[in-house]
């Protein structure tokens, strides 16, 4: 048997697999759907205690990943990713218990009004169904994601990154041992365990089983599943983000918001990555600001007139305004006005979070009803854009679509609504 | 040169076209996001006047379509949905000022909060952006999705039938004329004004320029956008809506709703297309009902247990119970209870309108909570499962997805929210 068709079949037994899986997946989210909130909550504390009183069997699961990826040259912030130390089982475990006190969002009403005709009419809160989640090597992000899915009462099935399978089969023991502790439905949460890439080609092209499909992950992942997904996709792609410094601004709140915007972490997506400041206030706040910059190692690059305002700054080129750093560097543009700042904004953001800071009450108006972003914000720090901080309890991502769900996904992202009609007897005439 | 060098060279040509629309389109989109609401207005007005004065073309470009419908051989349900005689002409007029008084629903702001942090969170509703719209024949959908997309603040390029091209043709120059008047972006509405079928295909492939389709017409177009589509998809399928009457109904609010839901209108989504009926009310209700659906000439085909009470009535066939009739045909069948019909709707249902007739509580309860469709019914007929009977003003169409938009989809269902973040020089610590 030549390769190519011992390939061929493999996949087509890949796709059978998904597809059983999905069925299940199926069925269980009409269990869900209508399971009430204190046994949801049951499962996921059972779900905590499994891997409370498992740590050991998750351990040696881990262990074996973590030899494999040593093996396999890993590099260091992938294993550093991969390990599940009992900090990090303590981490899971409190995720579980602070989901499980979220208000659960199904069934929600809504806006029921008499309409003229007399009946009511409202939007009920309804799970979505079959959510389907593909990520990298977190074994973590496995209890985040299962556990959301769950409170919002849909099904999931997950797919984790191979470096992470057996950490995940031990995970996924705990969890199916808590969902049948709760009564719930085993195959409400079904973990891919299989290392096969054509697990994802099923997965995102399902429309039959899978609801929708949440990547998390680098932007090639995410790149190729909105490009193949045949179901909906709830994406997260850059995160380019700028604090505009306005003229009107008060230059205290300005310092504090770049230099916390930027520095507060760097690897993160609201983390700012351009600086724009008016060129009225730049002579005055950029040199404390390159300052308090240089004393945290943040490698600055500017425009033209940043550098005749600040002497030893790199010149920034075109690509760096569209630069996701993720990292320990900040490029700075001086711009004429409001005006300029979000023009800039509109060609170079990506949708994620821009800021303002100004005391001008109709600029903050129409920076705030103008800019197209996820997050737009007056006088905070773009590192707020995120679920604790929004309210919303826990996230399965930030999304930077406009359909469905925008910015922070929290438990509601993960619902949709039904209209309800109540009448007695109503006809239409 | 062979004739597929030439397809694909004006295959090329029209894509090259679309996409300079597609630019032009996101470019009045920043412009449209801003609009105020009187200026929409104004424009909504405006081309209800441009309508009204160029009436004369209107007909003269109609009759042109028309001439070449006859000389293609539509037929005759084809030719009436392409023909604009002085009532629709009045239909659209009346639609654009019923928009105008809509509420706008840009700009609003929900649930904005203080935090713990001390900032405001909140959302903001905005336009989607370009909103793609491809339909069929009828040349008045042009007006209704012109202005919906208008008053919601988006962009939009639409693709009309090709029968209808001189028609559509009028109505663009009625719409650009008033977008001027009212100093809008005459691009904020675009009319492809080609007929070559790679249009559609260039459209629903340019998420760079289109936020969302919106495809109106047939089951045929709707499955092929949805397959080829690069952008997301607002979409209605079929409408497979039932009425359970319950042996705790009322019989004659159940009588009233079981006629209206089939009769009221034949060729219609919300219409009930099959009756399901609880085996302790059956042998009661169904004489009555049959009686009167028959003098409304409805053809009756029904299960087992129903033909053991209705001696003429037909057999139903296993295809029956999934079939979109759009007919005077209505498809019975006998339940054990409330579980096995919210079985069978499981089983059969699209997911559009469902609707149960009881007088029990807590089984109206669990209806409302368990059925998994865009709009559940207690004690009302489905055809109240529309925009203007549910307060939405108009609708683009009645969506059967569960992602973003679902239902009557209205003015709220063309726009996203954005989270917006006050704060009074807030970091994060």
């Amino acid at each position: 048997m030549n390769s190519s068709v011992a390939d061929s079949a493999d996949q087509q037994s890949t796709r059978a697999k998904l597809e059983e899986m999905g069925r299940a997946a199926r069925a269980a989210a009409r269990l869900m759907a209508r399971a009430d909130t204190a046994t949801k909550n049951r499962a996921l504390q059972a779900i905590a205690a499994q891997l409370d009183a498992r740590r050991d069997q998750i351990a040696e699961a881990n262990a074996r990943d973590m030899r494999a990826g040593r093996d396999h040259g890993l590099d260091a912030a992938l294993l550093d990713r991969l390990e599940l130390n009992d900090e990090r089982i303590d981490g899971m475990i409190e995720g579980l218990h602070q989901i499980a006190e979220l208000p659960d969002p199904v069934g929600e009403i809504e806006d029921l009004k008499y309409r003229p005709s007399g009946i009511q009419v409202g939007k009920m809160r309804v799970p979505l169904g079959v959510v389907g989640i593909i990520y990298e090597s977190r074994p973590n992000v496995t209890i985040d994601a299962a556990s959301l899915c769950l409170k919002s009462g849909n099904a999931t099935i997950l797919r984790g990154g191979s470096e992470a399978l057996h950490s995940n089969g031990a995970i996924a023991a705990c969890i199916a041992a808590g969902l049948k502790e709760a009564g719930l439905p085993e195959t409400a949460v079904q973990v891919v365990d299989t290392t096969d890439r054509a697990a994802v080609g099923a997965l995102i092209s399902m429309p039959e089983y899978v609801d929708v499909i949440v990547p998390r992950g680098g932007t090639g992942l995410i790149e190729r599943v909105s490009r193949e997904a045949r179901v909906p996709v709830i994406k997260h792609l850059h995160g380019v983000c700028h604090v505009y410094i306005d003229d009107k601004a008060d230059l205290q709140k300005a310092f504090n918001i770049a230099l916390n915007a930027k520095t507060h972490r760097y690897g993160v997506c609201n983390a700012m990555e351009s600086l724009l400041v008016a060129e009225g206030v730049a002579a005055e706040i950029l040199p404390r600001l390159a300052a308090a910059y240089r004393d945290k190692g943040v490698e600055l690059r500017g425009c033209e007139q940043t550098r005749e305002i600040l002497a030893d700054c790199a010149a920034a080129s075109d690509s760096d305004w569209s630069e996701e750093y993720l990292a320990p560097i900040l490029s700075i543009r001086v711009v004429a006005d409001m005006d300029a700042a979000m023009e800039h904004i509109a060609q170079y953001g990506s949708g994620h979070t821009e800021s303002i800071v100004t005391e001008d009450y109709s600029r903050a108006r129409r920076f705030l009803a103008e800019v197209d972003a996820s997050s737009v914000m007056v006088n905070a720090s773009t590192r707020f854009a995120d679920g604790f901080e929004y309210g919303l309890g826990a996230e399965i991502g930030i999304s930077t679509d406009k359909i469905h769900a925008r910015g922070p996904v929290g438990l509601e992202g993960l619902t949709s609504q039904k209209w309800i009609v109540l009448g007695d007897g109503h006809i239409r005439e």
